[in-house]
């Protein structure tokens, strides 16, 4: 079959005020530590969380994965600045499993956030 | 020539309000009888039919047809909750048409919507 | 390696109130000829303006270059109506210069613009 090209797509959007960042619980089971570190250091924090957050929707919606229960935890789903200083996609635990699956190799992803919508677009590609 | 990987892409943002999906010609013109009773029976059918309406549109633009007019009737692209849950774009009559002219085998799409925001991504590929 | 399928993606919004399109010196320094002429001639310059704003900042994002310096000036990522009226990026200068090295051969763009906010998405890609 054909290997390359795209297998998926998942867009996401979130009033930044929605999300509740300021929740340490909501913080540790959705985010890695080194998510924590980075959106703690941006300028406008809250808006970095946000920003991942709906990164974490748009990427699992791209993995077409069915329900999104106990096994695809967003912490699986880790966003962290590349070496140009745009989101990278690293995936772990079941949603790598899932990735895997499904033939995805590369999770490409972009976010953009103004003063009160962040705004994600996933892309999964075999390639 | 390459045969994989995009051939369009398109996006397309609808504010729930403006989309008139109280209106029965509206609604009649350009959805499906699948899609109407799937809508119908979400949480919130305005939202629903709102990023229906957004995911019509962003298909539209993806195919890269010249012109919206008869013969791109937006009912001619049904989008309905494949097996995983995520939306899947089914094209008939003349929006098929034009996508097999095109080389177009698959159209990805991803709907997000809020409370008064929906948005849609879809990416036609020949993979 | 793999040379089809996609190289990275972009996504931006802008509140159209914000892109100063009012500005003759954000303009001449950031639009093309071509594309001041198309945006004056539509119905809302003003919305046309920041869509293409918005544009510009998703192809940059899609072409996964570092920096936003004087290296990499807006101008050089010229965004016009194609054939069938679709947004065609066409890329001058650093931006070109970063593509070809990158293995980037087009960059589909899709805008989506309401009365007060405009969303673009990108896609490179190397077929």
């Amino acid at each position: 079959g054909n290997t390359a090209g795209a297998v998926g797509v998942g867009v996401d959007h979130e009033l930044i005020s929605a999300v509740p960042s300021w929740n340490p619980t909501f913080v540790s089971r959705n985010f890695t530590d080194a998510e924590v570190q980075y959106c703690r250091a941006q300028p406008a924090p809250d808006a970095s969380f946000a920003a991942r957050w709906a990164g974490k929707e748009a990427v699992f919606k791209s993995l077409g994965v069915a329900s999104k229960g106990a096994a695809a935890a967003m912490k699986d789903i880790e966003i962290l600045p590349g070496a140009t200083g745009a989101p990278t996609v690293t995936l772990h635990g079941d949603a790598l499993a899932a990735a895997k699956v499904k033939g995805i190799r590369t999770v490409h992803l972009s976010l953009s956030h103004s003063q009160t919508v962040a705004i994600a677009f996933a892309q999964a590609t075999s390639s």
